[in-house]
């Protein structure tokens, strides 16, 4: 029996909101439905967040309410306050996302609070929702902050305790801008599931320095069976312009599927949507199989090939 | 103590032999000399085909002439023949790179005659040298054929003996065309680690399809310490236009480094070189530590955030 592996494709929040034209509601709608129809365990939808905030994803309500709901895909939102909860609640979301940074500096620049007031919020979010719905924490910055530089593994270790004693379901520890290395993962990989072993553990990588590929690499061997990833690598960091940004899903999910894990996903048509992607966003993606194609597609050799292969016995 | 590991910049060969566009020789030089005082244990530096062949590196002679011979760096040269074997011998090149295909079908595609024969021609090359240099063959295709598709890895192992009673002193098992997982890079280290332990032996990855960093991962874990790498990225692969070409050197030293390894190189410096190789080749590279840079390197919090960390008491 292969081991099964879940992905989360992140491409629709995580992609759009970092572009600068407006992907149109119908081609998120459309792309959503695809995604599902290829075997991904989780879609993150889009993002209860202020319009104001950001305004690629203003479409938040429209998109939830027309995606086809396709049985054992689950629909997560992005959900940062009590007012993003309630519209995440009514357009019947499958999973809340609550989303912190672990560095102090980071969360102040991106969130605009200090780490223990966004705690308090967030657990104020995960009272008020209940049983509801089930939680997840995205945890930024888990392994480097783009400001402060390091950020001690016993950070996130404290704040995945005292979210689990809140009772969310799962943690989503988060490589926001690329400084992850293997062997951090691996460490962070084997003392988070030994603390935690019954919260769903999920890593997302970025491949802002080309390790993207390698941490998922590091997160398997350790263990961990839950990943995010972008259709195409799309999203990114500020931090780093002109770099790749999140780990592509169809380059990641390629490497585990030639490994001979069960990653549940049809790699053909998924790199078949992955292809479409620049036609929505109107730029090329940092993806890299969808450039490559598969192994199994081989090319023909060039025709001197034949009459070299079997010369002439008595020429 | 950290483990050393072993890096060889190919990029003045394998990088610029794809170039359209001639490197001039000063640049070349220049390259090869930055590369030696950024700690490379090897540099290929060139090709002895014929100028017809690949008239990219028809100035091997003049390059190998005018380089800094800097202590403790290996300078390797691509050797087909005979012929290039003396001129190789001629210009003193510290190692002889022979290379054929472990595809029968990519051998004749490239090399215009059967494995057979290729191996024929380059024992006949390593009984010529004798003790003269030592001598590395790099096996093309060992991880798979974009025409042929699997290659079994007795075949490999194969040659890999051959080779080695030969007297070779090191093998480069080459995934020539991006095709490697690191399921099977750990498989083919371990059996030839333990066929042939006395032998040299280097991984020569291609990012083709973004598993480049994974699959020097999986080899480091599995005990290899000897790797190809191409500055920038440089390179490629003629079956997968637009995709990734070899490893990018300083992406693969940067997560050893980050890692815990000793790979011997001045980072800081190698990424300097890397960000002028634009200039040299006239357009974009691959890699992606030139446009991300160091973790260390922080960036400043936005100005609100020194307000928000310390907000007035009693406001």
């Amino acid at each position: 029996m292969k081991k099964r592996i879940y992905f989360n494709d992140v491409v629709a929040r995580d992609g759009f909101q970092m572009e600068s034209n407006f992907v149109p509601t119908e081609a998120k709608i459309k792309l959503v439905n695809e995604l599902s129809h290829c075997g991904f365990a989780k879609v993150e939808v889009t993002s209860f967040t202020s319009p104001k905030a950001i305004p690629m994803l203003r479409d938040a309500e429209e998109v939830m309410g027309r995606i086809e709901r396709v049985s054992g895909v689950e629909y997560s939102v992005l959900v940062p306050n009590l007012r993003g909860a309630e519209r995440a609640l009514e357009a019947k979301a499958d999973e809340l996302n609550l989303v912190m940074s672990t560095s102090e500096t980071h969360n102040l620049a991106n969130l605009r609070m200090t780490r223990e007031k966004s705690f308090a919020a967030l657990s104020e979010v995960i009272r008020h929702v209940g049983a509801r719905a089930p939680i997840n924490v995205s945890l930024s910055t888990s392994f480097g902050c783009p400001m402060e530089g390091d950020v001690a593994q016993s950070v996130i270790e404290e704040y995945a305790d005292r979210f689990a004693a809140l009772g969310v379901r799962g943690l989503s520890i988060c490589d926001t801008t690329g400084m992850a290395n293997p062997a951090q993962v691996i460490r962070m990989a084997e003392s988070l599931q030994q603390q935690l072993p019954n919260l769903q553990l999920t890593f997302h990588f970025h491949n802002t320095r080309g390790m993207g590929l390698a941490n998922v690499l590091a997160a398997v061997q350790s263990g961990i069976t839950r990943f995010d990833g972008s259709l195409g690598g799309l999203g990114g960091c500020p931090y780093a312009p002109g770099a790749s940004g999140n780990i592509a899903s169809e380059d990641a999910i390629y490497m585990l599927d030639e490994m001979g894990f069960d990653t549940g996903i049809d790699i053909p048509r998924l790199l078949d949507i992955a292809r479409e992607l620049p036609n929505i966003v109107g730029h090329e993606v940092p993806g890299q199989m969808i450039k490559a194609g598969l192994n199994c597609n081989l090319h023909s050799a060039p025709p001197y090939v034949e009459a070299l292969r079997h010369p002439p016995k008595c020429a």
